[in-house]
Parts: structure tokens; C-alpha cells; sequence
């Protein structure tokens, strides 16, 4: 929505993975969550500016070349992967439908690009979390290294802490290797977990609002504190809290992924940049969602519950994200307002919580 | 057959992936080649160590499992993947093929040992090809980078040079996460090009001879220089002949499995070691096949012919490779009299040689 209306010709493909796999875990989406040929319907009719959408599986390739072969387009936004770190620790099934729908659907996208539009500029959606919690600073996806007296630039080591996140180390080995060898052109925007319930699009009709999950598997940490401190529940840290990781308003990721769509990399160049605005540790989200959720006079309480997954919850923390601040980024940075306007906004729906998605179901520990 | 011979006992479970693939390229192997199930037969009719076959797929979780179940192997040597780097860069269908079937394969055996035998020890083969050709010493699979100020160790960062290297990246990739998280234990041999056409087991029948192939998506350099030898063909060295490798004898690659699987790493732990005894390059070894051919009487000729690979034909190669001399490993090396002896064998075919296999049919730079 927030591209169409500025003025970019849109389609959307997708096949309701997440959707599906949501409903699948009784995992429900907070928001009003119209599907997306509804949403296309309620948006052509609200707004000048008309999507297309179109209902398929990007491991289809049949389906995915001949539209790419009909539509010619500029850039092409890769969204299509099992999102959640949590569902790809789930068992067997889940891991397995991660590991081939993410390369399947990568791999499928880049064939058909090189087979119909070799200039077109693939964005991919990657994630902070691909590079782990080294003790070394986390530069801009490459790394120059010294060692016994020669250098070479390095892909930044990465070192996952899921089957998810190992997934998209994977993806950007694979774009990488297409790059080099046919110079297919790709930005990997290394993404932080994003917060925020609106955009100008969205507020032209509440069934427009984004996707909003607080449960387990689907949700983040932000979005659960939010939930926790309106239904009365004490926000749960996994572990000591010390985990820290770079966030982004949602306002800011439309803005970063329309930069590296205006500014495409050359021909064979895989641009990397890290996409977040400011660094958070788990505990200093509990104490802002704390302070904020008890000046609103909801009673917040905070409670460290063990930790489900194997992470370092004390590191060493250093990211470089200059990369889309010199493209043009304006971040919006987080305030008190801000947060006290979500948690308005999440008060509004506070019926429609269930405190049964909450609690971890799973535990990296004994899958 | 060597493994048996030493008084393991030894399963055999494939699914003729290799021979399909090459039978449907006309690339057919120089040497007597019977299936598994019949080499099985010939062997345990000639031997006190008899083999027992499995005809079946990894890719079939429920087959694999149920096998791995019944085993409870110690160790279970994982060769399951496509394994020829221009197979993986025919087509989208060669290269779809490539990564599904190294990626499911790898995954699925993750989970059947998980499930069922979490102590059991995975070999995986990996390559010399995962590391590329970096401006620095190549270190055996780990690497200490010191940056600004700071330490710490990562997996040898790699750059693949085809998308079948890129799939065995990316298992490595998969297998040390599962390590990290779930205990398993893997020991990963990054294996340079092996040359030798037989073994004590293989002379023990002409029908249990090694597979041979000289063509160009299966065979290796060595094998069709030999080929061009005994054939009267001038040796095809690819562009300028400087791209450098770690090669070793079968003897060798024997041994190496064996120690690594008679010294298992720790739980959680992923062992790489770098597999070869001699670094050789593309000029070093048709000269090499080019003097001793020509003291055989065989008129050999060298020619350069484009490479149809990307790589670099000159560039800076020092690889570690002390982990498996510290287990035991006794090197048979590359020499003149080793050469000859393979030169007749291969020369006892010399009719069923197929001159239409030799030249490549794929380039890097246009499938």
C-alpha cells in the first residue's frame, strides 16, 4: 500500500503461508486481518492507486516464471519465507517446510529473474539475527580480514541461532553465488524486529491495519509486552533479558525498503545493509513497556521465565548501520509516545486477547 | 568393501542418484560397472565381510528413519549428495535437482539421528571447493579474526565457485547448527580431487573396480587427462591452467574416512578436516601426465581451451591440512610410477573410450 500510493505499479504474490500456518497453531492475529484479495478490495476502493493481487506459491515455478515473464517488473520485493524462528524449531514438519519453502522459493526467484528480466533488482528481506552475537563488531555484511600478513574480504561470518535464521544465511549464500556467476543484482536488508501498528495507508480503514501477532511463535518481543501489560498479565523475559538486538519502526522499514528500491546496486553486486534504527536489550523493553504501561495506570509487572531458546543473554553488541542512513533514512526513533500509542491502540482490541498464545510452547532445548 | 574388509559392519544405502544422472547424459563410466545390488553379490561371494544394500532414497524421511531405527549405527557416512560441480550448473532442472536433493538429503539424515541414534557419529563428505580461492591461508574449517581490537573464532567464511559447492556450504552450514543446538556429532572432510582406480578390495574382481568417469560433468581433471593420453587426444587444460587443488590417492580417502570415523568427536561438536596429501596444479599435472605418457610411447599433446568455468587461474593457495596426519593418515603420494600404473589400467579400456564425452558441454557464463 505504502508503495502503490507512491506512485510504484504493485502486484502482490503470496500463498498465505504464515496465515495458514498461524491458524494451524491457533495463533491469531490480534488486528482485523481481512485476506489479501479482500484487502485489495477494501484498498482499490479507498485509495487512488490499485493493487493487484495474485494467489500462488513461489514454489511453484511454473507459475512464478510466466508472471515474472508477463509483468517485466523493475524490482522484485522478497518477503516469501517462513518468518518465525520458533516455528522452524517446532519438530520435524516445521523445520522441514522452513528449510525447503525458504531456498525453494529463493531459488525459484532467481530463475526466473535471470531467465525473463536479468536487470531486474531483487530486494530480499534478510535479518539481523543471521549473524549471531560474535565478540567482534558486526560490520555492513562484508568483512575485511587480516590474517598472517595478507587480507581479504570476506560475506561476514554468520552464525545462526535457528533453523529460521540458518535458512537465510542460506538464501544469502545462494543469491551471492547467482551474482557473481550470472550478475543477477540483490540488496539483502538485514532486518531488526519491527514495531508498530500504522502507517498513513493503513489508517484509511481499520481493515487495513498490518499483520499483528503477539503469540509465541508469530510474535515479537514488543508486541507480547504490549499485549501482556493491557490484559494484566505480568511481561515475561526469556532468561536474565541482557539478549540485545537493533528495532525499527514500521514507518522505517517502508522507508529503507523504498531507498533500496530507488537506488539499485550494480549488475553482479550484493548490497547488504543492516536495517534498524536503535539498539534494545530484552530488559530495557520490559522497563520502557514498565514504566510507560504503569504511567497509563494498567499495573504492569515484570517476571523472568526460563529461557526457551539457546541464546547468549550477555554479549558483546557493536552493529554497523550506516548504509541506508546515507541512502536517505529519517528514522523514527522510539519515545513514549510512540509506545503509549500502540498500547492504545492494542487496549482498543483487548477482548480479542488470548493469554492461552503467550507462554512458550516449544524449547530450542528438547524439540 | 574396504570398511567390511577391516571388520566394520557395513550397510550400503543409495539410490543411484549418480548413475541416473549420468546414464541420462550419456556419460557412461570407463570401467566395469555393476549396479550396487549385483557388486554386492560379487563381493560377498569373493570376501568373508559380506555388504547389505539398500536400494532407497534420503530424501524419503519415513525410509531413512525407519533404516537409521532398525541400525543403531555408530556412524553412518553421509556420500548421499549430488556431487558434480557442472551437473549443478546445466540448467534450472540440474540445479534445482542439486540443492534440494543436498540439502533434504543432509537434513532429513540430521533428524533420522537425532530421532533415533543421537550418539552416532555423521561423516559428512564436504569439499576443498566450499573455501574458494581467498588472499589468505586457508585454516582447517575455523578462523580466529581479530577486528578492531577484538577476537573471536568463526567457521572458515567460504566462497564456492558453482552451486554445487554452494549446496555443500550450505550442509556444513546446517549440520554445525544442529551440532550447536542439539548435540549431534559430525566430522566434516573437505576433500580435494581424488585419483586412483584401484584398491586391495577392487582387485579382488574386475567387476568391483572404482567408478570412472572422464566426461565432462562427472569425470575429474586427472582422469580425463588420462583418458586424452591413452586416447590420442590433446590434454584440454581450462584457460591458463594455474587454478591450483589438494589432490589424493583412493588410499588415502579410505584411510581418512576410517580414522575419522574410529575417532569421533565430542557431542555438539563439528570436526572439519582438509582432505588431501599434494597440491597440483591443472599445468603441473598435464605436464606431469604429458612426461610420463610420453615415456610410455603414447605421443601426448597439451592444449589450452577456454575455460568454461568462472574461477581464478592464478591466485594464492596455503591450506592447512595437519588434522589428519595428527589421527595417523600414512600418505601414498603422487609419482611417476603411480601415474603409469593408472595410465595402464586405464589403457586396458582404451576401446570403450568415447571421445564425444570429453569436451564441456556447459559454460559458467551462459546456462
Amino acid at each position: 500500500m505504502a508503495f502503490a500510493h507512491k506512485g510504484h505499479d504493485t502486484i502482490v504474490f503470496d500463498n498465505y503461508f504464515r496465515r495458514d500456518a498461524a491458524r494451524a497453531l491457533h495463533a491469531n492475529a490480534l488486528l482485523p486481518n481481512p485476506d489479501l484479495k479482500e484487502r485489495a478490495k477494501i484498498w482499490n476502493a479507498v485509495s487512488d492507486a490499485p493493487i493487484r493481487v495474485e494467489i500462488g506459491d513461489c514454489m511453484d515455478f511454473k507459475r512464478l516464471s510466466k508472471l515474472v515473464e508477463e509483468l517485466e517488473p523493475d524490482c522484485i520485493i522478497h518477503y516469501a519465507e517462513q518468518p518465525s524462528a520458533p516455528y522452524s524449531m517446532l519438530g520435524y514438519e516445521e523445520a522441514s517446510r522452513t528449510l525447503h519453502n525458504n531456498l525453494g522459493s529463493t531459488f525459484n526467484l532467481i530463475w526466473a529473474v535471470k531467465e525473463h528480466v536479468p536487470d531486474c533488482h531483487i530486494v530480499k528481506l534478510g535479518t539481523m539475527g543471521e549473524y549471531g552475537t560474535p565478540n567482534i563488531d558486526i560490520e555492513e555484511g562484508w568483512l575485511d580480514v587480516k590474517h598472517n600478513g595478507r587480507t581479504h574480504k570476506f560475506l561476514y561470518p554468520r552464525t545462526p541461532g535457528s533453523l529460521y535464521h540458518t535458512t537465510k544465511v542460506m538464501d544469502t549464500d545462494l543469491l551471492w553465488f547467482y551474482a557473481r556467476i550470472y550478475g543477477i543484482r540483490v540488496t539483502d536488508l538485514m532486518q531488526g524486529p519491527v514495531y508498530g501498528l500504522s502507517t498513513p495507508e493503513t489508517d484509511m480503514d481499520a481493515r487495513l491495519l498490518p499483520n499483528f501477532h503477539y503469540d509465541d511463535v508469530f510474535g515479537t518481543v514488543l508486541n507480547r509486552f504490549m499485549v501482556q501489560a493491557v490484559a494484566g498479565i505480568p511481561l515475561t523475559v526469556y532468561g536474565s533479558g541482557g539478549q540485545r538486538k537493533g528495532f525499527l519502526n514500521l514507518l522505517d522499514t517502508l522507508q529503507c525498503v523504498e531507498l533500496a528500491m530507488n537506488n539499485p546496486p550494480e549488475a553482479g553486486e550484493l548490497r547488504i545493509l543492516n536495517q534498524f534504527t536503535e539498539v534494545f536489550s530484552v530488559n530495557e523493553l520490559a522497563e520502557l513497556v514498565y514504566r510507560v504501561g504503569n504511567e497509563m495506570g494498567l499495573g504492569v509487572e515484570i517476571k523472568a521465565i526460563e529461557n526457551p531458546r539457546k541464546e547468549s543473554e550477555d554479549h558483546y553488541f557493536n552493529v554497523k548501520h550506516s548504509g541506508l542512513l546515507e541512502l536517505g533514512l529519517k528514522p523514527h526513533l522510539m519515545s513514549d509516545e510512540v509506545l503509549a500509542e500502540m498500547i492504545r491502540r492494542v487496549a482498543q482490541y483487548k477482548d480479542k486477547i488470548d493469554p492461552g498464545q503467550i507462554m512458550p510452547r516449544m524449547s530450542w532445548r528438547n524439540a
